[in-house]
């Protein structure tokens, strides 16, 4: 089923397919909050039963903001066909402890950082809500 | 110069060669905080004057926010070469008013919408401190 916005053409992407571009994808970008002001970075990552995952260095920002909120997020677009799709997944950023449980399964996983040197943790998007959204009717 | 950290291997991107990169693309993404949460939306945009300028629909979360802080962001990566840039603008979300001098002259320029339906109002980042690094060496 395929839901369009008359006024804004833009179609909205049913969470199963959010889930399965999530999972086609190894590089996208986290959004926390630093102060004042939204920040982006690029990261790796992979999905582990319907959350994102992804490593961080120690002395980032993103392990300052363990368990806050943020925002993850992919997209693509054909600039000639004037389309394109984004998809976000908004939820707490936890960081997990080498006694959790995923721990072990997690850090075996091919998380590789975006760049090289220590990425000891292992950060968790949980809580996800998960939206997409398509303009131009594009094949993924 | 290059500038690059010894510890993760990430360069520097000097401020000349990010307002390159930054004028060399049309598709970015801003990332504003909504209530708790920071949200990322896909966006087409210019420089102008080293600023970022995009349109906005009536009704966006965007337009709701304006004159906080905001974070635009551009990258580029090359899976096999594991090589890849980003860079970030971060400054204040200012919303044009058509008495601004610099209102026409930007109705005027090509910002093409990322979905069709009425994109009214003007956004310019102001006061924005411009970052980049990249990873892996890779030329752009």
């Amino acid at each position: 089923m395929r839901t369009v916005d008359a006024r804004t053409g833009i179609e909205v992407i049913e969470r199963e397919e959010c889930l399965r571009l999530l999972a086609s994808r190894r590089i996208g970008r986290i959004a926390v909050v630093d102060g004042y002001s939204p920040v982006i970075f690029p990261v790796n990552y992979l999905i582990d039963d319907a959350d994102v995952v992804f490593r961080a260095a120690e002395g980032t920002k993103l392990t300052a903001v363990g368990r806050a909120n943020a925002c993850f997020e992919i997209d693509d677009y054909d600039a000639e066909r004037r389309s394109g799709w984004s998809i976000l997944a908004i939820g707490r950023l936890e960081e997990l402890a080498p006694s959790d449980r995923a721990y072990a399964r997690l850090s075996a996983l091919p998380v590789d950082p975006w760049a090289d040197g220590e990425h000891p943790h292992i950060l968790r998007l949980v809580g996800t809500r998960v939206t997409g959204r398509r303009i131009g009717g594009g094949a993924t």
